[in-house]
């Protein structure tokens, strides 16, 4: 889907440094976290809470509503869209959010801002499909980027999927396994199952409520 | 599902004895067989080819069906129901079959018979899904029965699982890769994907004939 191009875009992007915005910390802090080889997390968010992440937050709302819930955790919001990581970036703002982070690019970036072993779960929420083989490799659950994933992760780390595409999650049960990780929680119909506590995304909501079931596991490493 | 009991069971099970049916042997070789602690399949099948088996092979349609499409495989069906395996062992007589054996009894029986690491295949096509928790431990995909699968298995032998049944797939997601199983070609709609070489077993027939997605995978370790 093709946004339109949020008037003032610029401008808030520059509120939010290039690549990586914080919405909630001094401009001299951000200096000082950006000229550092990966990201340090205390001087971000100014505690040593559990860090999580999502890779492609879009506009935010699951991120924002989960950081709000859970102000004992500290989150990194992934997005390579400029248009909708900006929204994200601002809502963020409007909730008085302190917990949250956002990083706007691939999942390649991880490599570089992200320490090795010091995420403790990924969120995969509704992330793009790619449904043709021939762009298989841009999934976010291709080999290339569960080996980025692993490296980032803390030992006991989990990555959470949902997704409304069912070839897509046919192609992360087989990719999950095949690079070690066992599956829990799964589920092939979210919203008939006795799960507690989702948090509905923008995409969820419309696809749920065409009563297409919403398909979520929970890959672990023991 | 309760079958009215067959006219002239007894007499069929005694012409296939009482826990294993050989159709195709001699009575003198078959009781040679049985006198062994396990199975010799050499004595059964009289060739060397890699033994495949299904579990829970009610009528035998699947069985007899691959079996005949298979003349360089054997393999042996097992069936708790002593009703339907009588039919399955006489279909395979009318099919003059010599590469079917059929063991009646539940899985726990395969320790008895089967020697370790002899298997090069297991299907388990619409098992008994057993809905209840409580009696989650009768499901064929639950930790004990994989045991005992890993232990008859030979190395690279694949679990091929079908099932109508959404939570008992859930389950067995998850029961496969906590047992180390690693998952491949996962179908959650086998009837509407590229599969080809389906053969489809009688429950499946009638459940998707009711437009009830079929789902499929491959378990493997490596």
């Amino acid at each position: 889907m093709r946004m339109r191009r949020k008037k003032h875009l610029e401008e808030k992007l520059a509120q939010c440094d290039n690549l990586i915005c914080f919405p909630h910390v001094d401009s001299d802090v951000r200096e000082a976290v950006l000229t550092k080889e990966y990201l340090d997390y205390a001087a971000v968010f100014g505690n040593d809470h559990p860090v999580h992440m999502e890779i492609g937050c879009g506009k935010g709302q699951f991120v924002t509503e989960l950081a709000a819930r859970r102000p004992d955790l500290n989150f990194i919001a992934v997005e390579v869209n400029r248009n909708v990581i900006s929204m994200a970036c601002h809502k963020a703002i409007e909730m008085g959010l302190s917990n949250v982070l956002f990083l706007q690019g691939g999942a390649e970036l991880l490599q570089k801002y992200i320490p090795s072993d010091s995420i403790g779960r990924i969120y995969l929420n509704f992330s793009c499909p790619y449904p043709k083989a021939t762009y298989a490799n841009r999934r976010l659950t291709n080999p290339k980027y569960l080996e980025i994933y692993r490296d980032i992760c803390a030992e006991g780390a989990e990555v959470h999927q949902k997704t409304d595409n069912m070839h897509f999650f046919e192609y992360s049960i087989e990719q999950f396994t095949a690079a070690g990780y066992k599956l829990k929680n799964v589920s092939l119909d979210l919203h008939a199952s006795e799960f507690e506590g989702n948090i509905v995304t923008e995409y969820e909501n419309r696809f749920a409520s065409m009563g297409m079931p919403i398909y979520r596991l929970e890959a672990y490493r023991d």
